[in-house]
């Protein structure tokens, strides 16, 4: 098996010379954008018998495919016309309204007013950045922190400041040291990107005390902090502590995602702030795509209304802290000893830190792919420039029976990557 | 009936002192970005006795809702993990070569390459603004310009530059003299946009003679064209010219939306250009959302391929013909005998001016609210401050036994306004 990886979507043959001709024509922001390495990935890793544990998406065998069935028809049948037509730009009013009693049952208190229904959470990310990051003003973000947040706010040319964390997550002494060096250079952060439950990639759950002290920090400073919680539900244990945005519902924009718990096809997520916030955040989705599926809300509302997706959460969660017991026992088994990782109380991912390589795992990928298995590099979620020995494992979509296999493969490969002489 | 209208969403009470607060917060593009008086109105007149000529919607009672609910049904029935996954960015392969085909009908050769698939039109205007717009760099558009590709390089902080209209659309001498202003001040613009067939709001048809020369001019000054066209298969008398896309496919990026033939609730539209292009917006798309709904693709697709779609659209022609038609005759019968208007071969809108009024039509509103009429006011339209007497009348989604009579209240709104002696 022989594989080529690019960071960029391949180029065929010839084109090299058809790509400058347009070079002049595309702006400094479409300079600064950033491919996903785990989008370029998709197309690599469908083909064979590679074991990818690369994307960290929902595992479609859960998608609850006939209740959806049922779901859309009774859309198309009760709500034909207003479910076909352009909705309104902030989403449609009941979807709204459910929406915010999802948030009281999160723990804060919301109105209608304070929803703003997006295309998923990415687009979430991309309207927090066009609406608050300005070119070359610094952004706060996770080491490492979450792909489509960064490039999100890459895209739209702020300049990304890594924050420290560790197996607790963000630590809060570290991002108010960045910012006092910033401040005294004359900068001040636009915002702080974080994401406290169940990070991608990091997996931490950001405990109780550091979330008062971060806001705390934020209220010094009079600082945006930008939450995203797109894995909260999917807890292994036991519920998280309140959001961020209950704790500083003035100065915290909370992103939410139906994604990860019933079906990302839909493209449905939202944004909870203050409303001021949110009437200029609409604005910038009025642009941007006038309004979201009007289709894809109604069948959110239905599903919300029908009462029983409580239930399926629930047994979500059994089906994924199964598969993150199965590689967690299988890194034990077949990584080398002293491969770092925690081990994730929640979401979809395992970051492992593997010392002592004799290259980036960026560059190990193409090998890796070689060996039929798949992971993200380390060093895209790293704006440091970090991450060079580490990887994200997503347990989330690798059937049970080969996530076993596809750590024994990766392991043996580290392992013997290892024991090669350095090139040279 | 009491109405006041305001071009920014209402804020509430006491929400003033809450809004200055966050104003510091906001970066330049959001300081940039403006709210559509479209989408502003769109609460008014959904109250009351309005007849609302404003919203240049599809009608909703020609939704095939019966057969867009079997499509669905099979959808969900036969592909329920692919349709509710998350897709490529770049739309799901099958419907890119469908629309790949569907260009070449419209006499443009198209491979599934050159084709990349958005969240409705509206999306395709703002990654070609990211893309191609910089911060204060000029970008030519129509006098009038449809507001929505307008907000979407304004939202990026484009200069928008106007270029001259007739009856017969936008004038490629004007073009080029501005563009030669431009270049001795040293400057280029980096990309016309023009909407050639049934233009928003113009309603005017671009002839094949300006196509070829407007053609021409872009490629003596190397410039992009973004050509939208949103409304090219609602002709009522014949096929439109062939799109410039066809006559310059090096340098003509092509939007396409099926928001207008079929459902605008599935937001499904696409960009059709030069590969190397269509990777860079692939990129912004990949920070914008990731990838449209993927349930939604997967039931345009199905459309497509039951083959009865242009059945359909030849369908949707006679009943919008019939309403422009029933606009044309009350037009003619109740606006004062000097309102100047082209009939539109096709599309959804009459653009009418009315000489001599005391004020704007944007100032009239209120008051033709209160007689129980919208339409949308002409200076939304017009980067230089001009179509103050002008306004943009849609006959698509008012039922036809209201054309008339919503007609007559403005026209004898309008001519009493004339006979008010000014103020003051």
């Amino acid at each position: 098996m022989s594989v080529t990886i690019t960071t960029r979507p391949a180029i065929p043959g010839g084109d090299a010379h058809q790509s400058s001709q347009y070079e002049g024509f595309f702006s400094l922001a479409a300079r600064s954008m950033r491919s996903s390495d785990i989008r370029d990935m998709f197309a690599l890793t469908e083909a064979g018998d590679i074991i990818s544990f690369a994307g960290g998406f929902p595992t479609p065998d859960v998608f609850p495919a006939e209740k959806a069935a049922a779901l859309m028809a009774k859309v198309a049948a009760t709500r034909p016309q207003a479910a076909l037509q352009y909705g309104p730009t902030e989403g449609i009013g009941e979807l709204r309204a459910a929406v915010a009693d999802l948030m009281g049952q999160r723990g804060v208190p919301a109105t209608p007013g304070e929803i703003l229904l997006t295309a998923g959470s990415q687009q979430a990310l991309d309207l927090v950045a066009r609406t608050f990051a300005d070119p070359l003003a610094p952004v706060l973000v996770e080491l490492p922190g979450y792909v489509g947040g960064l490039n999100a706010i890459a895209a739209n040319r702020g300049r990304l400041i890594g924050c420290p964390t560790d197996q607790d997550g963000i630590i809060p002494a570290g991002v108010s040291e960045i910012i006092e060096r910033l401040r005294s250079q004359g900068e001040q952060p636009r915002f702080l990107y974080v994401i406290p439950n169940f990070n991608n990639p990091a997996g931490t759950l950001l405990p109780q005390e550091r979330r008062e002290a971060l806001v705390e920090i934020a209220r010094r400073y009079n600082l945006l902090i930008v939450e995203d919680d797109a894995y909260g539900e999917l807890y292994y244990d036991r519920r998280p502590p309140l959001p961020l945005r209950a704790l500083a519902p003035e100065r915290v924009i909370y992103l939410g995602s139906f994604s990860k718990v019933f079906f990302p096809g839909l493209r449905v997520g939202w944004i909870n702030g203050p409303e001021p916030l949110l009437r200029k955040l609409a604005v910038a989705k009025q642009a941007a795509d006038l309004c979201s599926s009007t289709f894809g809300q109604y069948v959110v509302l239905e599903w919300l209304r029908e009462g029983n997706w409580q239930q399926h959460t629930s047994w979500l969660r059994g089906i994924y802290r199964h598969r993150r017991d199965l590689m967690w026992e299988a890194l034990r088994h077949f990584f080398p000893a002293d491969a770092r990782y925690s081990v994730p109380a929640g979401g979809f991912f395992f970051w492992v830190t593997v010392p002592d390589l004799p290259c980036s795992t960026r560059e190990l990928l193409p090998q890796a792919l070689a060996h039929g298995v798949a992971y993200v590099a380390g060093t895209g979620f790293c704006v440091d420039g970090g991450g060079q020995q580490s990887l994200r494992l997503s347990f989330s979509q690798v059937e049970e029976a080969k996530i076993t296999e596809g750590i024994r493969r990766l392991g043996e490969f580290l392992a013997g990557v290892r024991e090669r002489p350095p090139k040279g």
